[in-house]
């Protein structure tokens, strides 16, 4: 099944185009959490690992029939190398028995058949010493850094296979996103020339819904630049970050929506998985289930005012 | 000891500015090496990484007195899972065990804590779920994409501390790096504005040798790019791919040194590690030593015309 329609059925099933970023830290897991597996297994990678899967399998079985998508940050579980990588593992699996796409945030790229590596690595597995094919991630998208141009987008593409797709950086939701991405370039900036990138590369890829299996990054801070990148990329599905704990609103993280009303999904992180900090328990499920509520409720209204 | 210190005494430990590429692939590794792996494992991730192992590991052995640098390509490991990740601990390790500073070519990308969680995991690890730091892989050097700005470098630059640096890519070696790189922006190109940042990145940031821990990634398939790039980063260490199997020649690769013959180091992957499937025989670390000489010779006498 096509990528883009894999989401917009996930967005048709939960009513939901919330998407959890999926971001163990630490300093984000309750102390009896941490306790637990330090007790097992002592002050270790491992230890960690065991603690970010308890962590997260409690909070996609509680918020699965709420959101559109779940996206586990790659950063935080190779962090902690081998065992990371297993948690990373664990929680995708969790995702796909629970029937929420997978977003891999990775950030990945490189050129050639080393790009076509990273996509093996998310999406159906690398070919073995024998030639066959060993398991992948399976996830159902990747995020991917477009500044090495095709050679470096679309041996990840070859990769997606049919199941597939790769989110675009092009619009960044950190303050600093503008020393590149905004400099004047082409006929506007550097961004709106990846979002041309971004659009060519997707332009026959086309899900039944009319949305492409190339989407992009845009930021929720940046809400004029949204609109301006709905107008270079009319059918890409654009992946909102900035939503909650960096400052962006909903009205701001749904300006790059379709005029009908589809093509985006928006991310949080903290605020979901990091909700049980504010209300003083340590019931990080149930916490996380209220916010992933309250965002619907807010991006819902701000869909309906658009 | 400063990270631009380290290279260029490495530099002169072993009277050469090449930097050999361990991105071991199965159609790199000789018959009899997979299928020893294959009989103590079975196909499998595992397989895959105890093969990568022994290849790597020769030549660690039969190179490192040749080279200023291995650069490992994290996507090769990556690719098979936690083994993979395994395998890339133990050559880092025997880089280490050899002398030999490491890039980790990862080019990574986030920003803020994700940016630092992805420094940890390259310099001096992670915090554990007591506090204390847990073991990372000791790199010396990391590559990482620039698009997102400051707020994506500045955390890896803190997380590498005093002995770390990171290579920015800048002007990538592909055919179609110009897609984006090449197009014109500020008073030239995105490449040149990539430049200017890691100038600025890198302004305050020189060893006893002169040069920066930030570094730039300018490819040897572009050398009148390259000579343009060095006026504009006269203090950055440039680390050069497309030497050879991309079809750089030796005074393409250097056309980035500095005055005084200094600022550049030369990578080649597939040109060194599978220099065995040329000459018929399956000694693949005997075959790289004698590509690292060839190798020497070709770039010594480049730097002699420059």
């Amino acid at each position: 099944m096509h990528a883009a329609d894999v989401l917009t059925e996930s967005i048709g099933r939960s009513g939901s185009i919330a998407c959890v970023g999926l971001d163990p830290r630490p300093s984000l897991l309750p102390d009896k959490l941490k306790q637990r597996a330090l007790d097992a297994h002592g002050p270790s990678a491992e230890a960690v690992a065991a603690a970010f899967v308890e962590f997260n399998l409690a909070i996609i079985d509680a918020v699965a029939s709420k959101c559109a998508a779940f996206k586990p940050q790659v950063a935080c579980y190779e962090a902690y190398g081998a065992a990371g990588w297993e948690a990373l593992v664990a929680t995708i699996a969790a995702c796909h028995d629970a029937g929420v796409p997978v977003i891999a945030d990775a950030k990945r790229n490189d050129i050639g058949s080393t790009a076509a590596h990273y996509g093996e690595a998310y999406f159906d597995g690398s070919v073995g010493l024998d030639g066959a094919r060993l398991p992948g991630l399976g996830t159902s998208w990747l995020t991917a850094n477009g500044y090495l141009g095709s050679d470096g987008i679309t041996p990840m593409l070859d990769a997606a296979g049919d199941g597939g797709g790769v989110f675009v950086l092009v619009k960044t939701s950190n303050p600093g996103s503008g020393e590149l991405q905004d400099t004047a370039a082409g006929d506007a900036t550097v961004a709106a020339t990846m979002a041309g990138l971004v659009d060519a590369w997707g332009a026959d890829r086309l899900g039944a819904c009319g949305l492409s299996d190339v989407g992009a990054v845009v930021g929720a801070t940046y809400p004029t630049e949204a609109r301006a990148m709905r107008e270079r990329m009319p059918n890409a599905i654009f992946l909102v970050p900035g939503y909650g704990a960096q400052g962006g609103g909903a009205d701001d993280a749904v300006a790059g929506v379709r005029a009908a009303g589809d093509g985006i999904v928006v991310n949080s992180s903290r605020g979901i998985i990091g909700a049980w900090q504010k209300d003083g328990t340590q019931e990080w499920a149930a916490a996380a289930a209220d916010a992933v509520d309250a965002m619907n409720a807010d991006l819902g209204a701000a869909l309906a005012r658009t």
